[in-house]
């Protein structure tokens, strides 16, 4: 088989994660509020929409999970989709850009206080190590 | 400010990031076999989808992104999300759920396989390490 792994590489993108606590009961039950962060996010960030932003409502699905909102869009650098469990205060949210140097200050305090957080926890990772820099097809 | 973080937590969810090299190009740029994934792979780790899963193709955008597919579905366990960039052989996935025992070696035989991966990456997230057991409103 012919060696399709390219010499010449770069990481892909950043993909930042947060995990909020102690929310807001009411901001993270707004579905307005959760369709404004896949809307207005992709802008602020400069973020070119693929896909109309989408919201859905998650019923209680067993013990782990009281429902809550679903929201996610697609966006030419990746991703930014968000879950939020009102009954438990948290809201789980991922931002992926395949553009270098995310502003990870302002994305983590702009879910603070769109939700209210009183504790986050992030992850950063650089997500495709060995990206070709260029077409190998 | 009430205090509203739980004492009594569990971690909420697995969240594995699949980054693939060497794809095979014709299978990185075909809509349908994307498609599978975000269609199949849900109902093969018994998720319950509760968006209808979605396909949008991504123009170049810029000299690092040469364009591809990008496929998402909303599961009630969180989200399974992937892009590729077939003229790079490239793969990036995530899947995230928010049951424990996430079956890793079988999602990325899963992901090597549908794509024909010569070489992946892999991370393993465990998100929200400190959800909470039971509703605090």
């Amino acid at each position: 088989m012919e060696e399709k792994i390219s010499a010449e590489t770069v990481h892909f993108g950043e993909h930042l994660t947060i995990d909020g606590y102690g929310g807001d009961l009411a901001k993270l039950g707004d579905k307005k509020n959760v369709f404004d962060v896949v809307n207005e996010l992709p802008d602020l960030l400069k973020m070119k929409k693929l896909s109309t932003p989408a919201v859905f409502f998650a019923p209680e699905n067993g013990e782990k999970d009281p429902g809550g909102w679903r929201g996610f869009v697609v966006v030419a650098e990746s991703h930014i989709a968000l879950h939020t469990f009102p009954a438990r205060g948290f809201v789980s949210a991922d931002i992926y850009t395949c553009r270098n140097g995310l502003q990870v200050d302002f994305v983590v305090d702009y879910f603070k206080e769109k939700f209210k957080l009183q504790d986050v926890e992030i992850n950063l990772l650089r997500r495709g190590t060995k990206y070709p820099v260029k077409n190998i097809y």
